[in-house]
């Protein structure tokens, strides 16, 4: 096994010790970064200690370089890895401090950061450990469609409304212009009510009633669909098999392979091929 | 087959190529009427662009105007079409631009072009996705009268307790009438709470806390209502048929044939005459 | 049958045609009075229309004091029906407009008229239609323990929630005593959030958004409550009867008779005795 | 029987009338030292009636020390009980006044007290009453997971869209530094809507728009995961046994036996010796 592979199965996987440390470092180095960017957001703190954050920002963005370059020679195809949506948030987590050198004003872009936290997911497997026996995913992968429809259903209400209560209510009393009535109108629907616009008129106040008891009343359909398909889901694969056994078969997947070409994650335990590009998987 | 008949399937049915393309020329111009009613609305927009803005919009008014005569040209019985809820609406979204040019002020009304969108529905047949096996509309159905009562009972409450704050609170702490105690209390038991108008004495404050509570606590049974109905819409039709089988089943009402008499939709897919009126359906 | 069983038979039930007549007139008087007070409770209203307001609501008072006096002498044992629930709402609903010919001040409480609202419910027998088959009765009283308790634990939650954000906000950002906390506490874990007081410092905002998170949580426990107990309460009656043969077995209670004695109202169909308190029912 | 064993009787249990005399005397003492807390934060309250107010809580703090002496001596192993998380909040909720009179400013913690309602679930033993066939606890055991991922989910949501909201508003509509961006964030998520913080550029509320529909969206997986497992819990142990039979088998623990030597609470009803410390348990 060259270098490459071998540093493909530290940054990759998880199953080695230097893979473990590897991730429980990545995962202390993209906290501390969060916690960093919002650190320097507070004007009050920024300009008492501005040389401590800005060299720590300077060791984590070298520090996120060098992961970043790692990732791009230990895979086979770096252009695949570059251009993936994990690719992408790793170059835009690095390139804004080294282009505020330069510019000034780029430096917000910093802030972009946050996406990283989105690797969070990967490190612990979260998503796997939450649809355990994938009911969860499943419910919700038969609701996603209903539920999109419905929130299409609540947009298009939301324009209509807002654009009555613009007529209603005029500029006066804070609907300056329909997008901002729909804005209300969906501030309204879904029950988040600011009060940076409320109506003042009675009949748009009578109208803000009618949205009012609308929303609640419709609150209930997508918490309706994802409890019954989670149920159904539940029930489905009661086909004699304990939970237990079902997560036996399913663990099966759970070791923390990466194919180094294709970056597919989900191998059999045993296997040597990668079962989407086939190419050679390594071990130990 | 005449020119009429020709008319009528490519503004009313989508199976032909020309049928499709005017669907979605027509669902391009709503969104872009929509957008329009929105910008003109916005008082920095509409200054800097108005030439441009009155001229997109009378292309607008004009398309509409030629489709709304055509839908009546191509219907055999246009009385029916005209008084029909599309056809209040399709006439609506193009007459005030009219009238603007006479009388100043209707300008506004404009903005009920905002009920097209309503057509939207219509040619994505989002309903009949939604409802694919018809399970969600089924437990919408069984449900309505049991939440029309709820909400009936939430309006009741909302009126009592309101009175009660507006005695408690009285006009010096926004509680000015009655009407706007009961606004206040609708906000708050459906838990959008504005802030627009809050309790100010303690005792309104406790009152204020029980309704919240209240709230709280129903807003569980129209939920529970959706859920429950839906589980059971779900498990009734397991017949021994699978999802798929019955949309195969259903699939058979899924031409977007359309009687150019009555206007009904929902033809089985070899028919030759409409299931509702007689009249002779067309086929290519 | 004497004059007063054909007055009990008239106000009481709604089997005759004089009966449902009433019923009708006495609906309409209640809408009618509340209508009243709420425009009556509008400044700008009141002064503009003052002697009609005060005349219509002196008709509406007569009416309501004929009717109150009907009920009396009606009914056997008038002492059981003054002090029922529904007698004392009666009284309290003609008394203050006399007080205030003598008292000035207490016409306040001529808004107590809006109980009577709850009378809408009997009129309808709206209790009956929303528990066709008595699932969602059966559903909200099984779980009315559980959801007691667990509000219960949510007002302990913001005892001791109030009182930290007392000690960590305090007075100077608007947490001036601790029930005034706990009520900020109760307007967040409900999710309303009026924002007629809200954190200010850091602090406290960190710990309203533990609450939020929480009551985000646990809105989900009432509300899964009610749709598992409804689902079950609908699935344990599926011994073999349709939904409409169930109907047709609880119809038997579905008329409107009421005993003149103990002024019970669920009696069988046949039924020739109260079965409550053995007092004769009177037939036509 | 020595006096020790007495005592404990006495104290931590609730067979004999003693022992549910104290308990109902705690209860009293409890809500009464919640009670003189709450009046003394209120300024105007307080200084009115200072003495008042200073003697009856100089009286509680005493009545609850000798408590807390009283379960130290009756206990084998009184360091267990001081060590345990209701040892420490009965020492917190006495210690405060003493200190009070040595150090000033320290009373603020009395407040503190407020922790010690968490006895009430003790002493009405709540949780038992909750989970009378343990349904709702089996629930939210298997939905406690899921739902935690599911919020550590929202959390990272509200990090990103929170970072994203201050580069789009930033410091000069209320969005001054990242932390507060992100508790605006998960106020809204979560629909409370405060409206201390509103956006007000166009671009900031339509992606308070996105945040509030996905709030919106999101609100349904928890409420589904519950009444999905409600549901389960529910069924799965309908074994021929009834609801009836089954607290039947589990009243054999509803007694209020508790070891002195381990404070362990739940044994069976015949039980001779603690089932954990095999130490003697006393009977009359």
């Amino acid at each position: 096994m060259g270098w490459r592979e071998k540093l493909h199965e530290i940054i990759y996987e998880a199953d080695t010790p230097a893979g473990k440390l590897f991730d429980i470092i990545l995962l202390i180095a993209i906290l501390a970064s969060i916690v960093l960017v919002m650190l320097e957001s507070i004007n009050s703190f920024d300009t008492k200690y501005h040389t401590f954050l800005n060299i720590s920002e300077w060791i984590i963005t070298i520090l996120f370089t060098l992961e970043y370059i790692a990732r791009i020679i230990s895979v086979k195809k770096p252009i695949r890895y570059i251009f993936s949506f994990y690719g992408i948030i790793d170059f835009l987590s690095t390139v804004p401090k080294y282009i505020s050198l330069i510019l000034a004003g780029t430096h917000a872009l910093i802030a972009l950061r946050a996406l990283r936290l989105l690797r969070v997911f990967r490190i612990l497997k979260l998503a796997r450990y939450l649809g355990a026996s994938n009911h969860l995913a499943n419910a919700i992968k038969a609701s996603r469609a209903k539920i999109a429809v419905f929130l299409f259903a609540v947009l298009i209400a939301s324009v209509i409304f807002g654009t009555i209560m613009y007529m209603v209510e005029g500029e006066e009393n804070g609907f300056t212009n329909i997008p901002k009535s729909v804005y209300w109108c969906i501030v309204t629907l879904t029950t988040v009510g600011f009060g940076d616009i409320a109506p003042a008129t009675p009949l748009g106040q009578f109208i803000a009633t009618i949205i009012m008891i609308l929303g609640y009343g419709i609150i209930a359909v997508p918490t309706g669909i994802v409890s019954a398909e989670y149920t159904k889901a539940t029930n489905t694969d009661d086909n004699g098999l304990s939970d237990e056994e079902i997560n036996i078969l399913e663990e099966v997947h759970l070791n923390t392979q990466c194919c180094a070409n294709c970056l597919e994650e989900t191998h059999r335990d045993g296997a040597e091929y990668c079962f989407k590009c086939g190419c050679k998987l390594h071990h130990d």
